[in-house]
């Protein structure tokens, strides 16, 4: 039987605010087993770019990462906040290392394309996770904590959205361990309706999304989660959760159930 | 017997310079066997609190880490140098993982006491080096780059010395491997006149040091360097030289010495 990995993806409106994001890493390291933190970037790199005078370019509301941008976003990403969840994580007890795709090859990609003369510039997709790598610092019983930063193999860091690289890491360490892959975030998971606390939806299905879909019940950010959740579950991971930091303190308890779940 | 393991440390004059950082990224990579990159900070840190019209505090021409500056130098030491150094190696062929003492636990200090009424702020004093981590990314063959950065376990980052650095891990990685240390800096090593390119102190031994000193040969900016050099001696640590990037590029040349070995 395979080993369970826990992976656990928080997003930027969580490390934006201190109160939340040290409620968050309580309760992460609360989670018994292997595990895998994935974190996004949050406001800091724009507003460092904003202190510095830098226009922060976007085109249909995406932030185009320009050769100033990467250079904020390794420094913030990978640099401050990255190593900040380290340090606090071993001040808690656990052992924790940060990564970008870059060390020890752990996560490649490729330049985006231009495509509709929409060039992103220093934007990267996914072409290759390095799971030996990964699963030998699991082994050693160390969290490895990644910034959302890959590389392209020939000295280039690139900007990579933390969701995918969440859903990349879980396809690939699907073949090693029995993976659940959690996208922690403010809600509870997914809403019927955004207004109604109560109208938590706790478990959806692909014929379920369909409908979710065509009912415009689920839109814009949580599109792309959902698909990424559901290529996942096809590739073998076992569990996909969105739930918020409350529901992570409860994530190992068989009575809680006040989250989404995708199967 | 024990395995060789080589550690050099870039200081920051050389990672300012673009040129000259690519042929010591290009050297370094040629170096055969075990290796550890150690690499300073140079000037962006300043260079960034400058650009955010930040004034950088200095006490007897020593620089202070206040709460502002510990957070450029974790982006700047920790995010884009260090990550962009890794990224570089891989591209030359190598594997390499980018870390600082927080990382894996691996360097362990404690912030800097208050002493004749100077406060050096988030500096840390190394106390700790975790042997076993770093020795097994060596055993995987994966380059460890060190950034000048600690942690002192209770979730804080500290700026510490990369001289420092290189020596302490040389001193306690000696009781697993037989340790070279190297510091690549500007010069050919010690030379008796700065004038005189051809005045090269090919070899020094404690005695030589203590008359070096008291003629005033090495000074300044040297004698930290050379103590610490003298000190790792004591611990196990075979050699230790102070060369140039040309020298690096021959450093397992047996018929070239054009470097300071200090023995």
């Amino acid at each position: 039987m395979k080993e369970s990995l826990t992976i656990i993806k928080v997003g930027g409106a969580i490390i934006d605010d201190e109160l939340k994001f040290e409620k968050f890493l309580t309760a992460f390291s609360a989670v018994q087993g292997k595990k895998i933190l994935v974190h996004g970037g949050g406001k800091v790199a724009t507003d460092l770019a904003n202190s510095l005078g830098l226009e922060v370019k976007m085109i249909n509301g995406r932030r185009i990462t320009d050769d100033q941008m990467i250079d904020l976003v390794v420094m913030t990403y990978g640099g401050s906040i990255n190593k900040k969840i380290v340090a606090r994580l071993i001040a808690k007890g656990e052992n924790a290392v940060g990564l970008t795709g870059a060390d020890g090859d752990s996560i490649r990609s490729v330049k985006r394309p231009i495509k509709n003369g929409i060039d992103f510039g220093w934007v990267g997709d996914v072409i290759d996770v390095n799971v030996a790598f990964i699963s030998d610092l699991l082994n050693q019983e160390i969290i490895p904590v990644m910034a959302p930063l890959t590389h392209d193999g020939e000295g280039n860091l690139l900007n990579t959205n933390a969701d995918t690289i969440a859903s990349e890491l879980a396809s690939a360490l699907a073949r090693r361990f029995e993976v659940s892959l959690n996208f922690v975030f403010d809600k509870k998971g997914v809403m019927k309706d955004i207004s109604d606390p109560n109208s938590l939806i706790k478990s959806i299905t692909a014929t379920d999304y369909d409908q979710l879909k065509q009912n415009h019940v689920i839109a814009d950010g949580m599109l792309p989660k959902l698909d990424n959740a559901f290529s996942t579950l096809s590739e073998g991971v076992e569990e996909v959760r969105l739930l918020n930091v409350s529901a992570l303190k409860q994530l190992q308890n068989p009575d809680f159930d006040e989250y989404t779940t995708i199967h």
